[in-house]
């Protein structure tokens, strides 16, 4: 199927990818009165006194933004909010279909970190729930940051921590089959961008032991001068050796290849050149950065993509409607390394030990089992890490 | 039955009145790959081009925000935003009952003009309609009016116009019962807030030759020193005669009262000093100007009220869903004065001349029929005064 094409076709059908329903009766004098005036005063008086009560007299409990300002769309870059519309409605699409999470597209147009923040924070009493995607590096770590301190609902950024957890959950299953150990593994991420950095970050907060970044230039390093302030604090807890080099220099002798880079960057050589049993998750989007086929020809033992046409595919589907699901159920006021922790191993112990494979170290995205799985780890996360509210 | 405790309970079962949903099939790797990644990209390119694609590929072309800031919520006043938000679900309820529209519910923390003005200003991408509800005066004249300049999308403020359009049908029918012209006709509109200086506006375009507004201080004439500039615009233009005094001396020998202000206040003798065959719309909410036994008691011919249990309802919902709707099948860039008088007129003459009697001067608000016809009025006036975009 030729998905460009067929693709556009379907949207111009569609008309739309969420529609907004009314859950009411609206047939007698009796109805109106009930959901509409005069009735409709007595739960505005309600969430008047205890703000609360907004959770159980409006749609808020159940109800995610899912916000862009349209400069990072998919691999498209910086097309401009309305044309980023069609990505943010089909993640509206997954988290109802997936996690019956309610979730409302809203694209805003404005580049500027705090206009954006401000705007986000204005409409807070309205959600439960904020979730950004596709906003550009390094601004989409500030947005998120400051809206974080200044919101008591969780703010999610997909592109990092959605990204990051499933990785964590491959790599927590394919560790696994190759019997090594995540405190000794050497890992190298390729892409030092908010999903490179994010999947480190949460790597070493599941203990990972030895991880190097590398970027266009090369490896994170202390001292290397072009590397922006986010990179340079990634330096600082990373890369043990503070090795220096191309990416083909540090791959060598490494255990885990994580790639957030681009298209065919590496050869056959440069995973030959890894470890024994070698880990090669190679996510650049539409091509990976080598191929699967000629991955394993070069001696890697598991392979994960992006794509769905290849076996283990880390599709954040099996992550962000699960998570949310999992706090809106605890109305939990964020979602931290806690939750974020438990959604990856959620989703690795989704697979049976005995049923691990090479070819089967991560839940397929059509699973609909997986986000009930994650949604109940997560909320028991949130419930011991003292941020559920209910 | 009590409808505040009976709604509260319903509320409570309800947990929010409206609901996202998804349209997609989301059921095998190809429906994924469709609605999602990578088929998605094509739609953002094709927006990114052309940004009208916006309402072909996504739900833009049939989607409404309904936007306040909570501060002068029905009767209750400034309750706050969260506290806002179940008359707004009732609303965007209704708009999808009534008129197919998706409308989506947000409440915005702020009560600053440009504050408001700036959040809604920088989402209008993501709507193909704003409707501003219980926004206070005269907050709500200068945000309506900023939007409008900077969006080119329709903004519309329903507690002004919304209620000046059904005004304005009630009495296009109640005097040809009466058999009185619009240009001879002495009215009087007590309340001199967004509601009631919307309606003179109204009024005055369909050629009403003798209106006098009246507030709390006494009628509106030029030099009186206690109105607000909205006000001593409206004086100019209203009360030929310039006449001073309160509303009883007001009141006298007029043809026409419009109540949009509070209980009780008209008494009997005030409505026996007006002219013979007076109509009288006492729409002061729940409890009206004067009770309609009184007022037909007193000598009126005609009696209106916003009341679902008296005969003469006048209800915004007989307004506002056909006029998004018809402003959004032909893409509309505003709700210009043209549409607002053509929406008036086609719900007035909803009801054939043949079946208007005293106490059948407006459709019933649960007529599904109303929407329909408003729609088709306003689509056509959208047409012919240029704001159409298909």
């Amino acid at each position: 199927m030729n998905y460009a094409v067929e693709s556009l076709k379907k949207h111009e059908e569609w008309k739309g990818k969420i529609e907004v329903i009314c859950r009411t009766p609206l047939n007698t004098r009796d109805d109106l009165s009930l959901a509409y005036t005069p009735g409709v005063a007595q739960p505005c008086l309600e969430i008047q006194k205890d703000i609360n009560k907004s959770y159980t007299l409006t749609r808020r409990s159940n109800l995610v933004a899912v916000i862009t300002d349209g400069t990072a769309v998919l691999g498209l870059g910086d097309i401009g909010p309305e044309a980023g519309m069609p990505v943010m409605e089909g993640k509206c699409a997954l988290f109802k279909a997936f996690g019956d999470v309610d979730a409302f597209p809203l694209c805003i147009r404005s580049k500027d970190v705090d206009e954006i923040v401000n705007t986000i924070s204005l409409l807070g009493g309205s959600f439960g729930g904020i979730n950004l995607e596709d906003i550009s590096a390094p601004r989409c770590f500030e947005i998120e940051q400051k809206l974080k301190k200044r919101l008591d609902i969780p703010v999610f950024h997909d592109d990092q921590h959605g990204t990051a957890i499933v990785v964590a959950a491959g790599i927590i299953n394919a560790l696994k089959l190759v019997n090594k150990k995540m405190e000794d593994a050497k890992i190298v991420i390729n892409g030092a961008g908010s999903a490179g950095i994010s999947i480190c970050k949460l790597l070493l907060q599941l203990r990972a032991g030895d991880v190097i970044l590398v970027d266009k230039l090369g490896a994170l390093a202390p001292g290397q001068d072009w590397m922006n302030p986010e990179q340079a604090n990634m330096a600082e807890v990373t890369n043990n050796e503070q090795k220096t080099g191309s990416l083909a220099e540090i791959m060598e002798g490494r255990d885990i290849f994580i790639g957030v880079s681009a298209p065919g960057i590496v050869t056959k050589e440069m995973v030959a050149s890894m470890a024994d049993n070698a880990i090669v998750f190679a996510m650049a989007n539409p091509t990976p950065e080598i191929m699967p086929d000629l991955a394993l020809e070069a001696g890697a033992a598991v392979v994960g993509t992006g794509r769905s046409d290849f076996p283990n595919q880390i599709n954040n589907v099996l992550a962000f409607p699960g998570i949310f699901r999992g706090a809106l159920d605890v109305r939990a006021s964020d979602i931290n390394e806690e939750m974020k922790i438990a959604a990856a191993k959620a989703i690795a112990s989704y697979i049976p030990d005995e049923k691990l494979a090479k070819d089967y170290i991560i839940p397929s995205a059509l699973d609909r089992g997986v986000a009930a799985a994650v949604a109940k780890a997560v909320a028991k996360a949130a419930n011991d890490s003292g941020v559920a509210r209910i």
